[in-house]
């Protein structure tokens, strides 16, 4: 009996993202699952101080390049984990909005996320696993991701 | 590869808790892993008004009562679902800690726990699943209760 069958893993770039996609790797090999992996490229809103005229970030106007190196970064990454890159995804906005939304549209019905629990910068900035719990439709696996 | 060796597994007994007991087995027997069934029963402190007489509901003094039925009832359920009754705990406190703890007690590698999403009644009490994702040093997988 197979207890998943489309499983989303939402992944960032750094070093730690991989013992997060190798945990979701592990548990679709063991359901023949199918993988989506799915990164979120966070863009915040140019900053409006009151009365002052609006200030945009140099990166801001530079989203296409942003999106573009985190779908190359995707790609390799996925490449390197066998998965199909026809199941890849970067999407622009707020991480737990399209992570959950794309786990929808891909039917999926389990998200494995990174956690960082109590500790460290985490901490103080918030995780991504809690609202991803708190919107998703589906099942979360929360990796705890050992820094 | 085993993904996981050692699966600390939530329970209540509502019926919504046999998905998530359901979901915990199928993912320990996949891995070969250990289960371990834990229900804790949270037990508030006497309510004191103020300058008024402490006020101790009447089940405060059935505390032993109810630990003992949660335990027939664990038990119950461990043997539906061929689990070893040395394998189950009942505690009393507050839920996140107990369960957290219980979980670096048995060395777990994996907590597995019912989560009620953003609708209904869990959602102005609050949900156990994020305290338990927040506090624990191991993965979480938040089984979604379908109400």
């Amino acid at each position: 009996m197979s207890a998943y069958q489309r499983i989303v893993i939402a992944v960032d770039f750094s070093p730690a993202c991989k013992q997060v996609l190798t945990r979701g790797i592990e548990l679709a090999t063991q359901n023949q699952a199918a993988v989506f992996l799915v990164h979120v490229v966070e863009f915040l809103p140019p900053i409006d101080f009151g009365y002052e005229p609006i200030i945009v970030p140099d990166w801001y106007s530079n989203e296409e390049e942003i999106v573009k190196q985190a779908e190359e970064s995707l790609a390799q990454l996925a490449n390197e984990h066998s998965i199909n890159t026809d199941h890849t995804i970067v999407l622009t906005g707020i991480p737990k909005t399209e992570i959950t939304q794309h786990a929808r549209d891909k039917q999926a019905d389990l998200i494995v996320i990174g956690s960082h629990g109590r500790h460290g910068i985490q901490r103080i900035l918030g995780s991504t696993a809690y609202p991803v719990l708190h919107n998703a439709e589906c099942d979360v696996l929360a990796v705890r991701i050992v820094d």
